[in-house]
Formats: structure tokens, sequence, C-alpha cells
């Protein structure tokens, strides 16, 4: 590990801006990993990859209201910011930007950006105005740093997907990455969100890795029917006593929308609450051996 | 007149960004004047202000089919490339671009800016959708020519309106510059609709303009209640026999809420359709002398 520095704090939009013209007026590429904080190892993840391919790196923390429906865990969520300045040190980002909530959304504000067709199913008919606020918030910060590239987990698969299709959709000129799960040794997707969990409800989590696994066997071994594959992922979740599952469903990896027959590569994905604390996972199927001919 | 040459005609997008990151590696300054096409001196009064203060003034000209209606004009709106092509070089633009319908509507697009508060009455009531095709589409050409400045011109206040305030919303880093309103030597504002109307219905249209002038007459004189003068210029439009009001209204210049007492600077704003045409203008009104203490 190089030797860490802590990466420069910014909390205005215009100071942001001035210190970016800097790195742009070198020809310097500039990366972009949009957090809500509590970093663990798969953000910290994203740092690397923006590292690797960027000049400056900018990791953004900020809790986003919009993007959280009434009732759910806007308040509580875990807010850790010299935890987060130290954790990135050790990576090297060079800049984070964390602004103050009334900077990003000033009195008045009236324009969302809302998307359609990917944002639809799944945490789409959970979370209503969730895609929303996520393509919003994200539109706002590619418009503060104006990235060359910007930087998201694969753990939100559908979350990645909308903003793909946002940027494209809206000529947006930044490349958008998306990056492996980063999972515990025991196999549970890393999560802001898990430090919601008690010992026990931990390890009752890992029904969702289990599910997962069990639908790349059942794949491997040559099931085909989608709904068979979804019914034993689902028996497999409820073995943990109080999860409730929102979805759990095999679809296209491009439209988000069911497969009934596993042909190509399909994407089981999920959420399910345990002890109250929502989690959500997925993984790419590949069936083994040729791809079908194309016609 | 500087000799006249013609602007580049640019109509992909990856083309204008390779022409404009060469303009931007010599810190050249980029400004965007939006059309629809059909050029007239309003829209060459917003170039020649684009031409006093950047370096490389782009015209887009896109008939954008998402901010008109079912029923409304897109079809036989008019498209007059050449002859804007040979205006454009009358007044130094540097270049044109002039998209593909399906290079900026491409398949599966789903992503829509929607603008609330300000676009919500006059305008946004008559036309459902209208504004959130012109903030998507204004949204899309800003990311596509990153400009230090757009231009858009007072005819369509709200409309410069709305785009201010997303600009704002969602940080996007281009400054927006209102023009003046262009009319006629007879006072009709300059329109590419105006091309509409049979030379008796050219003539009825200037109630629009007189009832425009006698709302400031009216204020000039010391009328302040906004139902009085609202009333006298309904009755001075409907003197032309196949006027059909869409709106008439004074309104706060800032929140465009109606008003009930002209207190401060005011704007007046209608909607008319003139033999099924529908023209819209506008003007503020200033009440005379000191301003209110403020309190």
């Amino acid at each position: 590990m190089s030797n860490p520095s802590s990466p420069e704090l910014v909390s205005g939009v215009a100071s942001l801006r001035d210190r970016l013209a800097a790195v742009r007026g070198q020809r310097g590429r500039i990366g972009l990993v949009p957090t809500m904080g509590a970093l663990h190892e798969g953000h910290l993840s994203l740092v690397r990859a923006s590292k690797s391919e960027c000049d400056c790196t900018v990791v953004s923390i900020f809790v986003n209201p919009s993007q959280f429906g009434p009732g759910e865990d806007f308040q509580r969520y875990p807010r850790t910011l010299q935890a987060d300045l130290d954790a990135l040190a050790g990576c090297g980002a060079e800049l984070v930007f964390a602004p103050a909530g009334e900077d990003v959304y000033r009195p008045g504000h009236a324009t969302w950006v809302e998307p359609g067709g990917v944002a639809e199913p799944l945490e789409g008919r959970c979370r209503p105005g969730h895609f929303r606020g996520v393509a919003t918030v994200v539109l706002k910060l590619l418009n503060m740093v104006a990235p060359d590239v910007a930087y998201f987990g694969q753990k939100d698969y559908q979350q990645a997907t909308v903003v793909r299709h946002m940027v494209e959709d809206l000529d947006v000129p930044t490349q958008i990455r998306v990056c492996p799960i980063v999972r515990e040794p025991d196999g549970l997707a890393m999560s802001s969100r898990n430090a919601y969990l008690s010992p026990a409800a931990r390890a009752r989590s890992l029904v969702l890795w289990q599910s997962l696994q069990l639908a790349a066997t059942l794949v491997d071994e040559g099931e085909r029917g989608a709904e068979t594959i979804v019914r034993q992922m689902r028996q497999r979740i409820l073995t943990a006593e109080d999860a409730r599952i929102d979805y759990v469903a095999l679809v296209d990896p491009e439209s988000l929308e069911p497969v009934e027959e596993i042909v190509g590569r399909t994407l089981a994905v999920l959420a399910v609450k345990i002890e109250n604390t929502r989690l959500i996972d997925n993984c790419l199927l590949q069936p083994p051996g040729p791809r079908a001919p194309v016609a």
C-alpha cells in the first residue's frame, strides 16, 4: 500500500469545480465514485478501479434523501465521515466531495429525472420514486464533477442499469463502469446496511447468497425453467425464519424483464428483508456449453 | 456586416464533440442557440448575442417531437434548412448542429426530465407534457454541446424560466441568457408560426400586442387591479372575430403565479388562437414611481 495521505475534503460545488478545473487544465482524467458513505470494500474496489484509469478520483459522499421512501431508513442510515476518510486515504482517492443536503436540494428544487423502462420492475415496483431520486442525484453529481468515468457496483445491478440508460438517453458525456460485487468471506454481499443486522440475523442473511448459488448450480445441472429455479430459491430463502421476500426473479440482464426459460446470460436478482433489514443481491447465470446459434 | 460565410453543418454528436473539443482546447468560449429552425430575426438576435461573448456559436436546429402534443403542428412545422443556413451565414455562426430525429431519441429512450413548479401553470396547463419535452431536449443539447452560455428568447418566457430552473436544479454548468422579444414593425412578436397566418389573420393577430400595450397603459395610468386589467385585455383580444383565448394572465415574473394587485414588476402573458394558429406573447409591466419600501 502506498503511503496513505488523506483525501482533500470539499463541501462546496464552486470549490469542487475550481479544484477539478485545475485537473482538467492539465488534461487529467477525472473519475467519480458516487457513494452514500459508510464505505466498505465494495466502495473501495470502485475507488481502486478509478485510480487505475484516472488521474483524479473524486468520491462523493451524500446520503440522498430523495431516494428514500417514507418509512425507509434515511434517518438512521450510517454516517461515518471520519472512518470513510481514513478508508479512502488507504486507497489514494484525491478528493472527497461531501456536500450539505441544502446545497444539493436548494429551496424551490422542482426538476426531476424520471427514468422509465428498466427502472420500472423489481426495485422500482417495491420502492416507488426510488430511481427518480437516484437518477436525479446521480445526474446532479455528474454535472457537478463532469467526470470522464463514473463507477458503480454490480450489487445495485438495477441502479447501475438505470444510470447507464439515463446517461445514454440524456447524452451525458461520461462513461459508466460497473464493477463486480465484493462479498464477505461467507458470501454475503457487502452493504452499508449489513451493519443493521444483529449477529443472529447476520447468520440468517446467508440464505440470500445460498439461493443465488443454488440457482447457478441448478443451471449448471441443466435446469432451464425459471419458475422451477425461482421456486427453489424462494424455498431456500424461507429457511430463514423471519425472511420476507420482496422479489426473487430471473430476468434478462439488459431489459430486466422476466425470462421463462434460461437460454442465455440471465440475471438472478432478489430483495429480502431479514429482521426488518432489506437486503438485495444478484448473480449473473450463464448456461454452460455452446451458445444458441444466432437466428 | 462581415463577409458572410456559411456555418459548418454538423449532424452527428460525435463529430460535433470533436469539433468543439478543438475549440475548448484553445480555451474558447462556446455559445449555444437552440432552435427548431425556420429562423427569424428573433433567433438571429440570439446568435448575435452569442457572437458578442463567445468564440464559437453553435446553432442547433431540431424540431423536437416530444414537445408537441397530439394534434399539434409537429408534422407541418416549417422546415427550411437552406434558408436557415443562409440567414446564419450573415450572422457569423460557426456551427449548425442539425441532428436526425433518430439520433436524438434513440430506440429505447425512456428517461425524461420532469420540470415542476414554474412549468405547471399557463403553457404547462394548456399543453400537457410540453415542458417535459422541452426540458429533456434542452438538457440533451446542453450535454451534447456543453456550452458556456445558452441563449433563449423572452418570447417563450415560461420556457426560458423552466430552462433556468432546470439548469439550476440539476447543476448544469451552463449560463442561461434570456434575450428581448423581437417584433415586427407593427408589434407582432416574431415567431416561426406566424407563417401559418393568412393575410387577414395576420392583421387580426395584432390584438395580442395591442392588449399587452393596453395593459402597460393601464398600469401607467395607475390601475393596479389584475382582474380589471385582464378583463380589458381579453375584451381587446376578442375584437378579433375568431380569437380563442387559452389564457391571459398577470403573473409574478419569477414564480409565474398569478398576482391580484400590481405592486412590482409583473408579467403580462397570453396565448391566443387566431385562425387555428396558436400565438403566445408577453410583456413585463413595471408600475412607475418609487418602488414600494422594503418591509
